[in-house]
């Protein structure tokens, strides 16, 4: 890379490998595939896409990953260096790199004296010529490669020069990046800068990159203190997923180097940072991992303010409490509804919401919403990712909720039959609208499905633009920990219906209750959100809304 | 403190007061009563309560707190300087700060002229009186007062003589530590370093302090930078907790500076470290809050194995892969069973549980067992957390576990009346227990916990052990995201009869299914474990052990 200029680096991502090694986290084809659009469109240079030929999956991945169209970001395959005894072309690993047909192949190599011993039972001399032979073969077939030095500065701690010498040997073969590797993750970020001085002196024209784990809760800082000191190739994964504590996190080096430090990614600048926090939220989906609220840039509360006098001042200007602004790393700033909010907190929420003017001049009616918040937050609520409930709940203080319907009673049946079958859900609602009586029964996939299909049943024959909405994504959480079966849970529903989103929330030590509380919600903001003053619209008996409404219910 | 060596600082928590600004924690008088125990146990130098006279949950806490025995810690209130035109005697933070007898006070003023002119709206000269008399009337009536100087590090890059200046206030009035706080946490190492050698330098004669926040996702590198500049005091919460991205953690900060760099806390040392993952937890279960797994040190991922060659090569030797010995800070090493799983971690697994000797020699049954765990892991089971539903899947496949009872079916309703209620829930569940059919019927707090009653009220008289059988936790998680109310649940259900507690998982679509299969499970452990091979106990009639089951079942 004769054009990196002193403030340019490198960003190279391996989510989809060291990634894929995070507890719980299994990423399938497509989630790669999805995940590598995603990172070529923020800019990233390099994907590490996973090992091909250890893993059928990523055979796989590889292949499908060949009609993708990509901006800019280069698809690397990951692999150890040869087995000792083996010629290259013979090598099984070497091969299934080469039959990948990736941009590029980063390999790794053994950089510890421990690990060569131990770990490869070989000769140190012997683990050079492994590194040197393997390293000039993909040169030759894949044109460039990337070294990865594992457990560099564990081995340069125990021996500078035997870890050094595994460098000449890369670039002796030919590598192009020289990744300097922290596997263990408990380097400090003083040692860091030592190792990384002595690696430019010795190659001062081969491109080093770093590599960390973040054991000790420093992967961030000791990426920081490489660059600092040379570096300019960047390793990491979205989130910091990664086995262990997992791998140094992009989305807070990013944003440190480029806002912060004044660096600038090959095709990742302040534009493309403001798709930062959008891509990690897409790594948690298909990750299946509920984001980390509290994580640096990206995380739902990282700019979040509670106390009362923090809320204030950042309105007053932002710098007073953000030290970068949350659009930079696409963030917005969020004012909490806590048990610790003052007046203040409930104020702006309500503007934030739009429904402050409902409130004007009734300074009453703004008391009462935040005693009614605190006492629902007592008992496990919670309106964090829940507005349409807190709008709800605002809307019944000041008498501005029509009755839509009013519940006489529910059943909700499951019944298992037989030891291998699953149980079969049924549930029958019965609801006043307007001066009728609705009765319906529903079945479902388990008894929140039955019962959220027997009440819609019941309302979008009066209602029909109950059918336009959906059921996005339900999440049950214990709120009383250490209490066994009968411990209270909190759902969490979130509904769309093409125009947007909206989550409610239900608490409950039963949880179809607390589902059936956050289903009632759900519908009812719609039906407020549709403008529904009235109950009920002129038309049809029952048993003909009923009949409309079958189909809407499944 | 003239005792303060060169190599030991004082450890300041604050997670009762900075840890409770988290988003959705809120710590009850219990709780923080709890916590001053543990605190004082792992052995702090100061914990900071809260802020008596702003919140009538800390006046009740400092109140309890002062009849608990501590064994070393000081206990701390926290507040700012008094309201600008206030006599100190007459204002009233200051006075609630006295009147709750604390140990000390910890008060905050701003050290960044943005804040004075723009948060107080008073004049930089004005700031700094209130500083010096606010400092010097607490000195007076408390004895011991901790200076935080608010926004130093922000305050120091606009305006580093007037940084400094608020501190020569603080010392003017007697204060006995300059706290540094980087309160918008978006600072960086290098900058912390040089902030504190500046002020190391105005006030060689008074201990300097550090309070971090983690936005930029260094406030553990920050901590650490500021001491290697020759702060001796340093601030942080336990998990991070803290409003935003959290305070600096430290459970990752004491481990670097004790076990790394070779400090010492005033009462906390390497036998201390011991308790920290234990502490840790606790601060999770009283915040309410799940454990993170991937944190450093004390997470419950920071140890554990997953890849084959990390795996064998740690069973070699374990510095391969961990940059600590887990014992040093009470966490263990952990050997995943998972999709990425090699026939090597099972193996260990199987081992670690002491069921090798069950499969010796039986190399089918070894890659049977490995199949059923790929393939139940794949329909969303996770036996992290489930050692016991893994043990039974070992001993089903290897057809080692009697039958002790078989279902015919259950049933449960819920059934709500009126809409103000909750509704009631009603189990029946029928068994066959040897060649006898037990139904028996149930009521409980929501649906699984009746179907809990129901069950063990079945089998309680046949197998009286399973009496001194209680469920500790109950755990919902939603599977496959994205899919509403039908999509799969995985439910974790902890045991524990008083020897020892095990856990155990179901999954399906039906949350009863799954709670189901994890109640089945807890029992079947249970029964396995008492070294029951037989079904049933000879005596009674089933009647008469439903009757004797009763009382067990609630």
């Amino acid at each position: 890379m004769a054009n990196l200029t002193d403030k340019t680096f490198e960003v190279f991502d391996t989510t989809l490998r060291d990634g894929g090694q995070s507890e719980a986290v299994g990423f399938s084809v497509e989630d790669k595939l999805q995940l590598t659009e995603a990172l070529d469109h923020l800019g990233v240079d390099f994907i590490e896409g996973g090992w091909p030929g250890a893993n059928p999956r990523d055979d796989a991945f590889f292949e499908a990953a060949r009609g993708l169209t990509r901006r800019h970001a280069r698809l690397l395959a990951f692999g150890s260096t040869m087995r000792a005894g083996n010629a290259p072309a013979e090598d099984p690993v070497l091969s299934g790199l080469v039959s990948a047909r990736p941009d590029g192949v980063v390999i790794f190599g053994k950089a510890w004296d421990l690990h060569v011993e131990l770990g490869l039972g070989i000769g140190l001399e012997e683990n050079l010529d492994l590194i040197r032979e393997s390293v000039a073969y993909l040169k030759a077939q894949v044109g460039l490669v990337l070294f990865d030095a594992e457990h560099f500065f564990d081995g340069y701690r125990a021996d500078p020069e035997y870890a050094l010498r595994t460098l000449d040997a890369a670039v002796a073969g030919g590598a192009d990046r020289l990744v300097l590797c922290d596997t263990n993750g408990g380097s400090l970020p003083a040692q860091i800068g030592e190792a990384v001085d002595a690696v430019r002196t010795r190659f001062p024209d081969t491109v080093a990159g770093i590599h960390c784990h973040n054991d000790g809760g420093l992967a961030v800082a000791n990426s920081l203190a490489a660059v600092e000191h040379g570096v300019r190739h960047v390793q990491g994964t979205l989130n910091g997923l990664g086995e262990r504590c997992g791998n140094a996190d992009l989305t807070a080096i990013l944003p440190n180097l480029i806002l912060k430090l004044g660096y600038r990614g090959g095709a990742l600048g302040t534009a493309e940072l403001e798709r930062l926090t959008a891509t990690s939220r897409l790594v948690d989906e298909l990750a299946n991992r509920s984001p980390q609220n509290n994580q640096p840039f990206v995380g739902q509360s990282a700019f979040a303010h509670k106390g009362g006098v923090h809320v204030s001042a950042v309105r007053k200007d932002a710098r007073t409490y953000e030290h970068i602004a949350p659009e930079a790393v696409g963030n917005i700033r969020r004012i909490l509804v806590s048990d610790q909010s003052g007046k203040s907190n409930i104020v702006h929420k309500l503007q934030e919401l739009g429904l402050m003017e409902r409130l004007e001049g009734n300074d009453a009616a703004v008391t009462q919403v935040v005693e009614r918040v605190k006492d629902l937050e007592h008992q496990g609520y919670q309106f964090e990712g829940a507005d349409a409930s807190f709008e709800l709940v605002v809307r019944r203080v000041i008498g501005d909720l029509p009755e839509y319907f009013r519940l006489v009673g529910f059943r909700v049946l499951d019944a298992k039959r037989h030891a291998g079958e699953a149980p079969e859900s049924e549930a029958t609602v019965m609801l006043e609208v307007g001066g009728e009586r609705a009765h319906t029964a529903g079945s479902g996939n388990g008894p929140v499905n039955a019962l959220d299909h027997a009440l819609r049943k019941a309302l979008a024959g009066f209602y029909p633009e109950l059918r336009e909405m959906d059921l996005v994504d339900f999440k049950v959480r214990v709120v009383s920990a250490g209490g066994g079966t009968d411990a209270a849970v909190r759902v969490l529903i979130e509904s769309g219906d093409g125009h947007g989103n909206w989550g409610t929330v239900g608490v409950s030590a039963n949880v179809i209750e607390a589902s059936y509380q956050a289903l009632v919600d759900a519908v009812t903001y719609k039906l407020a959100k549709s403008g529904r003053s009235d109950h009920l619209q002129a038309g049809d008996s029952f048993a003909e809304r009923a009949e409309a409404g079958l189909d809407a219910s499944r």
